[in-house]
């Protein structure tokens, strides 16, 4: 089930800024669900025109709705996302981005904007059509509203188990503002990007190019630092929409853009944590704080490689403090380091010190293990950068699962 | 169970080659077997010196064993390789060198060379001191042999379920030479290197430089293009002796370095699809044969990329012709290269051309992923550069046996 928000958060979701509404129903591209949750189609839309900032993956081979997204981006503000799950419109060629263009003059027509005004994206299935019959009808009955995130946030799931929302309030040129968010995740889950989808919003007036600088570096902390599976979608999708509705004048920098940074960057590592969490198949997470590294790049890239491994990961299943998987993905992330002068740690219990085997205590570090969140500590003592990645356990469900997902 | 020998290939493992010895015995670093089938330390000989050429993990978290492999080995012969399996001795510091050295010291003066003419390797739990006492009596067991082979070939194996052995003839300057291997590999099996132990043996004459060139081209064409689960390890050696025991004249290139270096890339290209075939929990294998690309290089970080996605492995267990996900893991792979132009085919069945999807009969796709063996084609129409990658499904046994594999 889905976590308790985190310290600081609040709820309201990605409408939880003024001037947001969003909606989501259910049109049938996925298989119908008896109860009536589920929702396959989705928008969120500002009242007024937000500035936008972006990030996307780096796939080569990239979906129809990133490509026009990424076009559109240019204009520097939009006024909404229009968005589908159960089929990623990839792989698709021209009929895709025929298709994705009609899906965005859709929801454009029905709030009276333009078309190129209209953003969008979609996850799911790669290399099939989307069936726009279904697809026109849905979009339809969108009724944009400040209370339904929910079903928004609810829309954009594949194999999610629960949706995933976040906001946050920051004072800044003594305005109180928020930022929310939403996104989903499940697999092809794995840095540049997460395959994921996330937008995030906030009622402050945040200038076009301290925007897209904020958001690449929230990303670089959030959801480029998780892993499920090492496969890298060809639709992931980070959206930034600063609207300006509490009013105040612009944020460029300075004190209010850090207020507004530590905001992003507190919604973007919860909802990039509650995609690990509700990893396909998984059952529990892990942290890999790595200290000491002689940049915070090398710290990330060594992170995320052992929040990869298949092989810390399923010891991670087996609750198996086998730590030389750890030191072994650490050594393979191609950041060179002197082993000899690294020691890890789990949480308090020290594993290896400066290049040697400790004799640690197999039974409590097991047990620390089997607890639903985990933190393993590596210092390179190589100099006072510091990232922090997170992973979760590798589970026959995870094989089951996507071994069944036929096309 | 084991592969019949490929085409072309011949029986006698390692040992084929003139001038080559070798011993396998259980001492006891891994688990007592009732059945006696267990080996756990080893050795391969030559009777003469031996040029040597060697390829290495690219990890930086190196055992002690590939330190000590990496220094004697500028001393271009040796006579020897000692081996145990069971215990990596990595990330076990200063006492893991002594070790290595001790074991090397121990089969020299059984056969009566210098210490520095014995080559190590180990395989197994990382970060465990090798309990030297067991070994010392294991070593001290050892009677190599030509007939002993596959005694040898045991002793490397892990978590694999069979011995993997293959050798090859080549005729140069009007006489008949051997090429022969072993190899083990079972996890952590990814491209630089696969984490494996492969010993190459030769009789033919081969000159150092040739040689080292020869190995480091056929593992970029065999070890390096197979992926198990992305992990490398720390123990990754794949070494080449050539003791020149048939006689003829020095090989440095030319027409006999053309059929020596097709012999080694038939052992070595039969050895790695042994260690695929041969995975943890892998039932059946695929290759990723990648056409059109501008370079080789593109061809093999394109077709490495999609035989280690996890999806794309998870896919073919549940025979899923679900060839967006081979897409996909094309496109993250790191080549640029243009998805309109590609095409993608299974076996014969076109199921992407040129960038949009074919409707092509699911069912009979299906039928052909159930096989032992299936082959993907990749053509980028970018160039004319051609490579083939190999890997595995991944499987719920993978997942149960790496989280109860216990350190």
């Amino acid at each position: 089930m889905a976590e308790e928000l985190a310290e600081g958060l609040v709820t309201g979701g990605a409408t939880r800024p003024a001037g947001f509404l969003a909606d989501g129903v259910f049109c049938g591209i996925k298989e119908v669900d008896p109860t009536g949750a589920k929702r396959d189609v989705g928008c969120l839309v500002s009242e007024r025109p937000a500035t936008v900032a972006g990030v996307y993956t780096k796939n080569v081979v990239k979906a129809a709705p990133v490509l026009l997204d990424q076009e559109r981006m240019q204009r520097g503000t939009t006024r909404g996302i229009v968005y589908c799950s159960g089929n990623a419109n990839a792989c698709t060629g021209d009929q895709g981005m025929a298709n994705a263009r009609e899906m965005t003059a859709l929801l454009a027509a029905q709030i009276g904007v333009d078309a190129e005004d209209i953003l969008v994206c979609s996850t799911g299935i790669i290399g099939h059509q989307l069936p726009m019959d279904t697809v026109r009808a849905g979009i339809a009955r969108l009724a944009p509203a400040k209370e339904r995130h929910r079903d928004a946030a609810t829309a954009m799931l594949t194999t999610d188990e629960w949706p995933k929302e976040g906001a946050a309030l920051f004072e800044a040129n003594g305005i109180t503002y928020a930022v929310g968010g939403m996104c989903k995740g499940a697999a092809m889950i794995h840095p540049n990007m997460a395959t994921m989808l996330a937008y995030l919003t906030t009622d402050a007036p945040v200038a076009q190019g301290f925007l897209q600088a904020a958001l690449q570096r929230a990303v670089d902390d959030s959801f480029h630092m998780i892993s499920v599976d090492g496969d890298t979608s060809t639709n992931d999708t980070v959206l930034a929409l600063a609207n300006g509705a509490a009013g105040g004048p612009e944020i460029t920098g300075g004190a209010a853009g850090e207020a507004f940074e530590g905001a992003l960057r507190a919604v973007a590592v919860f909802l990039a944590k509650e995609i690990v969490r509700n990893a396909e198949g998984a059952t529990k997470i892990f942290g890999v704080e790595v200290r000491g590294a002689a940049t915070a790049e090398a710290a990330r890239v060594i992170g995320r490689s052992v929040a990869a491994s298949s092989l810390v990961k399923t010891a991670f299943l087996g609750s198996d403090p086998n730590w030389g998987r750890i030191m072994c993905a650490a050594g393979y992330s191609g950041v060179d380091f002197d082993p000899n002068k690294a020691s890890l740690w789990l949480e308090d219990i020290l594993l290896f010190e400066n290049g040697t085997p400790t004799d640690f205590d197999e039974d409590a570090a097991s047990a620390l293990l089997d607890r639903k969140q985990s933190m393993f500590i590596l210092d390179l003592a190589d100099g006072d950068a510091t990232s922090t990645a997170w992973g979760c356990d590798l589970t026959t469900e995870y094989v089951i699962f996507n071994s069944d997902y036929r096309t």
